[in-house]
């Protein structure tokens, strides 16, 4: 996969140098260029935004430094140009999952108070990283590349990667222990210790339903009870 | 403010030097202390996760480097322990304005399969990005703590804050312009160089509301129309 990220500011970027992307980064199973918007300014001081009409507070970006790195990175980059912005569609695992099966993308990051409307026409999509403000794309961009990055065969280890985890199968994950058996006075549930994997398997699936069922009611409403859930739920206690 | 982080990857937070909260780190007006929980191992090889008692992939958090790292860090700070995890409630803009009028906060990041389940008696609450997967807990820590320092006085000059951005009020912003007047062929909308600033704040509500009921209509519903924006829409064609 190849991602190409336009910013202002490329050196935040730094950060998949320190996490597990940096890994794959080295071993060339992803490629991440960075584009400098304030390169493609026309401005001789290299000024990349501007008062808005209208009045108001806040600086918005200007067409031309951002039009014109688009095309420079679309020589290098077929993939479709995602936006992270605000008014676009919150991001999932669902999204990340489609994103992860694509060759190439392109990522936009704004700042300041906004980009000018006009370039909304040289963006296939725009993408909410949730309904809150940051102080730039760059901070939706690093974990929505991230969540995309780590489905990728090849990026996340044997021992990283799973099956099991939370919204992967529209449920929250269950409760997990490790050594010691007991710390601080409490113990880890008998069951995880007997041995019984289809017990055990019985045991973090009813965990995992009830969970999702306390604290994301909307997560499980989407979520659909197999027979066999039932008959689980029954077990312990829950219907 | 006072923040501190524990993490196994302290490097990652060098991102902030980067970004508009370095800045505010240099002036004093937020405090980031990194703690990393290896520090806090009291394994011989510095080990801080170990294998899940009823198997499966992965590795699970041990209990005792993070609540050591946990006692230390509460000696200097005597903020809510908040973890960040995929079970804990999304985080959104009222979330980071609770957060934002804390003096003291402690953020707990975690990797690979998730924390030991006992380690969640030394949290207070549990904070999750978004429905989505990530390789570790900075990858929401970053997004998060820029989200809630933003809205610290201080933080932002007074050309980058701006009480008109989404969110602040419940809905999506509207589009903004600036110079040049024509660019490619397209021309900013004639009402922002009228001057008639009665008018364009009229028309920037209408657009505001239009965008985000079209866009967000979970968001549109909970907005409370006023007499004033019902009449708006009226005269945009719009009800």
């Amino acid at each position: 996969m190849k991602i190409s990220i336009l910013t202002l500011f490329p050196e935040m970027f730094d950060v998949f140098q320190h996490s597990i992307l940096g890994r794959a980064i080295k071993n060339n199973v992803i490629t991440i260029d960075l584009y400098n918007i304030r390169d493609y300014s026309n401005n001789k001081h290299k000024k990349v935004d501007d008062y808005p009409y209208g009045g108001g507070a806040g600086m918005v970006l200007s067409p031309q430094p951002i039009v014109d790195c688009l095309k420079s990175v679309k020589e290098n980059n077929k993939g479709k140009v995602v936006f992270l912005g605000p008014r676009g569609k919150t991001f999932n695992h669902e999204k990340a999952m489609d994103f992860s099966k694509e060759e190439e993308l392109i990522f936009l990051c704004g700042h300041y108070e906004g980009l000018d409307e006009r370039i909304y026409n040289y963006i296939d999509e725009e993408i909410s990283l949730g309904d809150f403000v940051l102080t730039g794309g760059e901070m939706a961009c690093i974990p929505i590349v991230d969540s995309i990055c780590r489905l990728i065969p090849g990026v996340l280890s044997s021992n990283e990667s799973f099956e099991e985890e939370s919204f992967y199968n529209g449920l929250l994950e269950y409760p997990q222990y490790t050594r010691p058996e007991e710390y601080n006075g409490e113990k880890v549930p008998e069951i995880l210790l007997s041995g019984h994997h289809d017990n055990i398997k019985k045991w973090r699936k009813a965990k995992s339903l009830i969970i999702t069922k306390e604290r994301r009611p909307d997560l499980y409403k989407k979520y659909k009870l197999t027979k066999e859930d039932i008959k689980i739920l029954k077990n312990f206690g829950e219907n």
